[in-house]
Formats: structure tokens, C-alpha cells, sequence
């Protein structure tokens, strides 16, 4: 019997407040459920199976996530994105859709992921800012904030910073963690760290960013960063951010990606 | 038998997402309902009862909400202060509170409101932003947009662009009326309109909103947006902008405010 199915590849966004992340989880509403549920109500076909480039813990927001499956659809691609918006719910959608290479794997085929985490610091929560960034009650000193993130760039042991998962290699190449702060009046306080690597251990962002938190708020020396950094030990490093500053921004290929 | 309640001022941001309203309606989650059982809760009293400079509608936001009660408290203000913040839920602050004259009311005494309302142009939602913005698909004419609000700066008759009470005055006096874009990464395509006024009618700044996005895209010219807005009729305009974009940002008084 001839395969007549096709692997589509599509951007994701999505606000993860309401989810408890990617990961499809029976009897839970999930990021990957959702999105099978509306691929489902449109190609009426029920086994179309999402693989995700990174599967973003519960909370956790993307603007560029990317996301593979496989169907069947005689049609426009264009009329499949539209339709699967369509049946997607408010905090979900598909930013494009194309077809892609029987091959193609979002999480195998990456060579670099982008992340950004967001925070503020103000002596009081401001609520309208609560579901995608982290309220840091204290300033910080963002000089020796950036310090810190630069000893992170280049190919390094992270396992201080990542949940290791038995015989998992935990050296990542980091190629960018710059910190930012927001310039107009909307955005006053708001800090803003984009950290790009090759990939990333569990937690990895949200436990560099708590614990470069530290370091801003004066609770942690550079030098005391830089050794449990190098210790690659995970119990030394502390404090995780929480998961609704975080968002998964971009994901890299080696081929030229879909027009964003 | 003497009167020992103080009358109390504070600040008030909320994220209205979740909530029909500032107004209290039984049986619906307010945010004067959710204020009034944190103070009860603190207080152990049951009668506080909250005034607001503006009565937002269902799903409006606020950062700077002038409210006011009163209350018996035989401690520091900043405990009262602190105690309510740790009773009300997440998506409500009190950004401060401090002692009022027992004459002072928020909405009769305020002499100019400015509201932010926030949208984005994108060809596809972004989810992360539908929270406190609204999204609108095609790319708009800011310029032309400017020029139309413009118009609306001076003491005019409001009617064209509020829902009138019966006996109600529609002259209101606008001081400010601005638009701006976002000039970061991460506020591109983001537009802020801030407008001030002495008052506003119910639905004034989401109409005014609604209509001003039908001239950016072309659909209404800014002869006839000036025509309707001269009528001052209210069947002429239009387009309401939806209440997620809009937040109270902050309210004047003649006397010095509290620090926020």
C-alpha cells in the first residue's frame, strides 16, 4: 500500500500559562494535545503525532517553536495552516505551515536553540506583566549580571546548571547570553535575557537565570558563580527562575527555515 | 459613639483577564469583590467597601486604579498594606496605600485619566501578547491615524464615541491623544495610543480605538472619521476595539498623589 501521507513543519507559538508544557500527558491540556486535537478536527485522520524541537516545561511560553507531522491532506498547505488555526484555542497558534522532507526531525535536525527570559524588578508585583515575566522585587546590578553570563559562552560542562539525566553528555556550546534592558516607557524595568546555544539540558535557562539573579542581587560573588559553574556540579548553583519569564524564541537548521 | 474608621487611599494594577470587571456583581469574580475579601480577610471586618476612580469593564486592565475605604486598622498603614497585597490573588496588586481626608473620593476628585491601549500588527496571532493587546492582522497608517486623533484634542461633545446615559453631558476634554510604536526586538510591531482626557464615556477609549484602526487600514477617511466624530452621533462610528488592549494607567488629582 502506497504511503500518501506528507510531513508538514510549522512554527508554534504559544502563551504556556494555561498548559502544563509541551508534552502530551493523558487527562492533562497540554501544548501537543491541543495542537493534535486540531489537526485531528481537520484532516479527520486521529493519529497525527507532533514532534516538538524542544519540548518547553509547564508554563513555559514559545514564539518559535517548531513542530513536525504527519498527514494526509488533498489541498492547499495553506488551507491546512488556516483550518488548524481555526480549531487551535486562543493561546496557541500556528505562525506558518510548509511541507518538509520525509526526514525532517525538529528536535534531531536543530543546531541551535534561542531562548529568551524575561523579568522585572519594581518593589511591587505589577500583574499585567505576571504571565510572561518574573517579578524581581530588588534591582539588580546588570554590569555584574553580564559578567557572569559571559563566562557561559563557548562549549562548556553545564551540568550545574542542567538536571541530569543518566548518561546524558551534558557539554553545550553557548554562542550568545546577553542581557538587556527594556528603553521605553512600557517597558520600564523590564530586563530581558537571550541566551543561545546548541541545546539545553532540563531547566538550564531557568536555573542560569535564578542563579544570575543571585549574582545581580549581590547574594553570590562572580568568582563563587564561576566556581560552582566549573564544578559542574548541580547541587552548588541553587535557585531555578520561574517558568513563566521563559520563551522558547527560535530553533536554527542547517537548511534555510520556513519565512517567519 | 465615635467614629474610630480612617479613610485609605491607594494604587491599584490588575490584570483583568479573569475577572467581569472592577464593579462588583454577585456572583461574578470582580476585582472590588476581590479586594473587598482581602481587606475583610485582614481587617476581620466586614463592610469596607471599595470606591474606584473607574469602574473598568470586564476584561480591562489597570496600573494605576485610584481606590479608596474605609477601615478600622490599629497598626502601620504599610502592614495593612502588606497584609492585603498577601490576600488578594495574583493577577491584583496594591502598588501602595496611604491615609486619606475622610472627604476624598476617587472618582469625583480625580481631574484627568490616562489610558494605554495596546495593540500589534501581525499577519498571525502571537499569543504571548493577547493577553493586554490586541492584534490586529494588517499593517496600519500611523501617520494618518495621528493626524485623526489629533482632532480629538480640545473639549469636544464625546457622543459619536460613548454610550450615552440618559442626561448624561458627552463634552469631555482631551489633552493628550499619541501614538508610538515599539522600537525594541522585543516590542516590535507592538503601537501604544495614550490618551488623556478630564473624564471619558463608557466604551470611549475602545471606540475611539475601533474607529481610528478603520482609518489606519483605509476603510474610513479622516474626513469622514472627523464628520462622524463632529456629529456626535454614536450610530456613525463604529468599531469597538476588544477590552484587552486597554489598561487605566494612572489618575490626576489637584492635590500631590501618593508616590507610586
Amino acid at each position: 500500500m502506497k504511503n500518501s501521507k506528507q510531513r508538514y513543519r510549522g512554527i508554534l507559538a504559544y502563551d504556556g500559562t494555561n498548559y502544563f508544557g509541551f508534552q502530551r500527558i493523558p487527562g492533562r491540556r497540554t501544548v501537543q494535545g491541543a495542537l493534535e486535537n486540531a489537526i485531528a478536527a481537520v484532516t479527520q485522520q486521529h493519529e497525527a503525532q507532533i514532534v516538538a524541537a524542544g519540548r518547553t516545561d509547564a508554563g513555559v511560553h514559545a514564539r518559535g517553536q517548531v513542530i513536525a507531522f504527519d498527514c494526509e491532506w488533498h489541498h492547499q498547505v495553506d488551507d491546512l495552516w488556516r483550518a488548524i488555526n481555526a480549531n487551535l484555542p486562543r493561546d496557541i497558534a500556528l505562525q506558518n505551515l510548509g511541507t518538509a522532507d520525509e526526514n525532517f526531525h525538529p528536535r534531531y535536525d536543530a543546531v541551535s536553540r534561542e531562548y529568551l527570559y524575561q523579568f522585572y524588578t519594581a518593589p511591587i508585583r505589577n500583574p499585567i506583566r505576571d504571565y510572561t515575566a518574573w517579578h524581581v522585587g530588588t534591582t539588580v546590578d546588570l554590569e555584574v549580571m553580564q559578567n557572569a553570563a559571559s563566562l557561559l559562552i563557548g562549549s562548556h560542562d553545564f551540568a550545574s546548571f542542567g538536571q541530569p539525566t543518566i548518561g546524558e553528555i551534558t557539554v553545550r556550546h553557548v554562542m550568545k547570553a546577553e542581557f538587556h534592558r527594556g528603553t521605553q516607557e512600557e517597558t520600564e524595568g523590564m530586563i530581558y535575557f537571550t541566551i543561545i546555544a546548541s541545546a539545553f539540558l532540563k531547566h538550564m535557562v531557568r536555573r542560569i537565570m535564578g542563579t544570575l539573579v543571585r549574582v545581580g542581587h549581590g547574594r553570590l560573588s562572580i568568582e563563587d558563580f564561576e566556581a560552582a559553574f566549573r564544578a559542574a556540579d548541580n547541587t552548588r548553583t541553587g535557585s531555578t527562575a520561574p517558568p513563566r519569564g521563559l520563551i522558547l524564541m527560535h530553533v536554527s537548521y542547517d537548511e534555510e527555515p520556513l519565512p517567519e
